[in-house]
């Protein structure tokens, strides 16, 4: 597919990720005014709260569902409308409408610097998978050595784990280290302190847009998909290692997980779509993917120290992948378990098969043991106070790409006494 | 503490849960009419939702809370407000208050046998613990052998994983049997197939009604909770022995999580509070306990096959936990997780040591190995369909006991085929 150019000129860059081919889903807001929901074209946002308010393109005749300041709202309304939708804001914006809705239009728009960019959606429940095989290798190998790297499960079930909702943050939120149990390999006893090996997962995250309630097909599972953002499930392995034996990890995921500000349609993606790997193992037949299920979009990790410049750090592709999402989604129904409007799934940390396409601290450096070194010559094992971590991923389309925007994070210093309240 | 004596003349017999010493917060509604938030009170529910309208009982002078129908917004004005309200409904409803304010306000109330009951919060998260040392002990031996029984975290850490809030249902509601991956021990391959080792497990649920952003200590953690549950946290034992390592149980615990229908108070279970056990190893100073923080709270399960006669197959108490929910909440925080109002922290399957006291069928048939007799004749190693169970509990008082009501659901057969569609 070519470029869809629109008479909003920077769209039409070859460069930029908001193309009118992406159209992406955000909430914004301009100095301390209310909350609004926009959609990203090149540099500018369209204030689509305001065109909704204007009665010059409503999701829904009857109801205001862009006031909430959320997207859920808009998604419950389903696949139709959304489709709709795009293709009205897509006619709208396209290069070919008159000066005169130019005119009109132009006025509903903002230049993206202007705006603070918010949580795109309301959060319901955040689950967040093991789904990459080099990945999962890499860390199994560390955690229980090579003969057990790959759990005897893995190539039969997306493995996944209930994550908390209420620590997901918007690209731009500092995430401070956390405090945690601790208990190095030669203690007697764990102690109670800031974590020492703090890290990234460079993940993408599926939004789920159509509720469930009984088990879903792979197929339905992808049409309930409404789109997907860059997520960095920041976590804290020294914590992790302690507790996660036998339920899983806990409070080593619960600190903050950031994603990009803006939701990118799963319609942009369609063009980009490829196949999962082939089967080492047969999967049984309510995972089996009636089509190409994942997609080609190249990410990227940069690392940049306080005052310092950013090193990428990582290179890889969401289609190294071994499950998809709608695997995943449709794994997730299985038991029955009820399906909303909101929900999160994260794709689980995604890593290549060479040693620059790691998605995590933990595996680029292994365990610790070869640190990375920055273009600045300083070296990590893990995060330092200060370090700013950016995702960045783009599919690529024929002059022009589809992008997510930036997914960032600055690692606060841990709290001096977590439980000093203000007076004492 | 004694009775406190009502003029609604059934709140004062011996038997009832619901004595004015209770008081718990619940959400009914009759025939089509909208939900309303209720109090129960002996064999009656005192409309709320009617006395706020009314303006004869406000929580917030400013605002109305009980509209929602759930009682989160209530939450969120605090424990002060809380327990002012407490205060003036408890006047409103004590014995000595005059018989024009009881004519009046008998209009606000209905007999509970009109009334069906709805889940009484929004569940913002939930989340699980495992945290009674027979349970543990228990389970660990049957999974890892007695060497490895008790994992070495477990004296240290209030072992927690994040559950599904979507799959939390009131008291009930019929929960149907999952489908799920399934390997056998001897089995070269999982096959995915109706559950055969469905089962309950016997907790409490402590209700969060404080939010908070970073760490708390466990007497602030005490203060946040606002009230307590009864919970069965239907489990598939076959699907999680196969899906949960590396990261934990996932389908095998999202069918459904059943809760009663009424929150208790925390205030109402102040005269019942106990001291955790005696530790084993030191615990953390973040954990360490200023007061006692379990309750006496007794508690049985019944199981009635369909059409027959109940049969109770274990009785407890909750202050056999080695954590108290005070505890759980404090290691919630310690990574900065925030926490909502609407959050869901079920305590953990409740056994106690005698193998009649024990809180799930895995535990009392030992694994299916030593089924459990019914009263009718009929033995159970794990749930049949048409299988009722049924959780009750009470702290007993002088003359009065406070108690839950009862936590009950209906096994329903598997789907014949989850993903035949309607029309095929």
């Amino acid at each position: 597919m070519p470029l869809m150019r629109s008479w909003i000129e920077s769209a039409n860059a070859p460069e930029t990720d908001f193309p009118l081919n992406n159209l992406p889903y955000g909430v914004f807001s301009v100095g301390d005014a209310d909350l609004r929901c926009g959609v990203a074209i090149g540099n500018r946002i369209v204030d689509v709260t305001g065109l909704e308010e204007a009665g010059i393109l409503r999701a829904d005749p009857e109801a205001d569902v862009l006031d909430a300041p959320f997207w859920n709202d808009f998604m419950e309304l389903g696949p139709e409308a959304w489709a709709s939708y795009r293709a009205r804001l897509q006619a709208l914006l396209g290069a070919d409408v008159s000066e005169e809705i130019q005119d009109r239009l132009i006025t509903y728009t903002l230049p993206q610097s202007r705006a603070t960019l918010h949580l795109p959606f309301r959060v319901s429940e955040y689950t967040d998978f093991y789904a990459s095989k080099n990945h999962a290798t890499n860390v199994g190998t560390m955690f229980r050595g090579p003969e057990n790297a790959l759990p005897p499960n893995w190539l039969s079930i997306p493995i996944g784990y209930n994550g908390r909702a209420s620590s997901v943050v918007v690209s731009g939120t500092p995430v401070r280290r956390p405090w945690g149990q601790l208990k190095g390999p030669n203690d007697a006893l764990p102690r109670f302190a800031p974590c020492a090996r703090f890290d990234l997962e460079l993940e993408m995250g599926a939004v789920v847009g159509v509720p469930s309630e009984g088990p879903v097909t792979v197929a339905e599972a992808d049409e309930m998909i409404f789109g997907y953002v860059l997520l960095n499930d920041w976590s804290a392995r020294d914590i992790q290692a302690w507790e996660y034996q036998p339920l899983g990890p806990f409070q080593a995921k619960a600190t903050a997980t950031s994603i990009s500000p803006w939701i990118v349609p799963r319609a942009a993606l369609e063009p980009f779509r490829v196949a999962t790997p082939e089967r080492e193992r047969p999967l049984l037949a309510y995972l089996t993917e009636p089509g190409p299920m994942l997609y080609d979009i190249a990410l990227e990790v940069g690392l940049a120290p306080a005052g310092a410049a950013e090193t990428v750090i990582a290179r890889t592709n969401y289609r190294e992948m071994y499950y998809s999402s709608a695997q995943q989604l449709a794994h997730h129904t299985t038991s029955g378990c009820p399906m909303r409007a909101g929900d999160l799934l994260g794709s689980g940390t995604i890593s290549g098969p060479g040693r620059d396409s790691r998605g995590a601290l933990l595996e680029l450096s292994w365990g610790g043991k070869e640190p990375v070194t920055l273009d600045t010559g300083e070296r990590r094992s893990f995060l330092e106070d200060g370090d700013t971590l950016t995702l960045r991923g783009a599919a690529f389309g024929d002059g022009y790409r589809v992008g997510f925007g930036a997914c960032s994070g600055t690692v606060l210093p841990a709290l001096a006494d977590p439980y000093k309240r203000d007076g004492e």
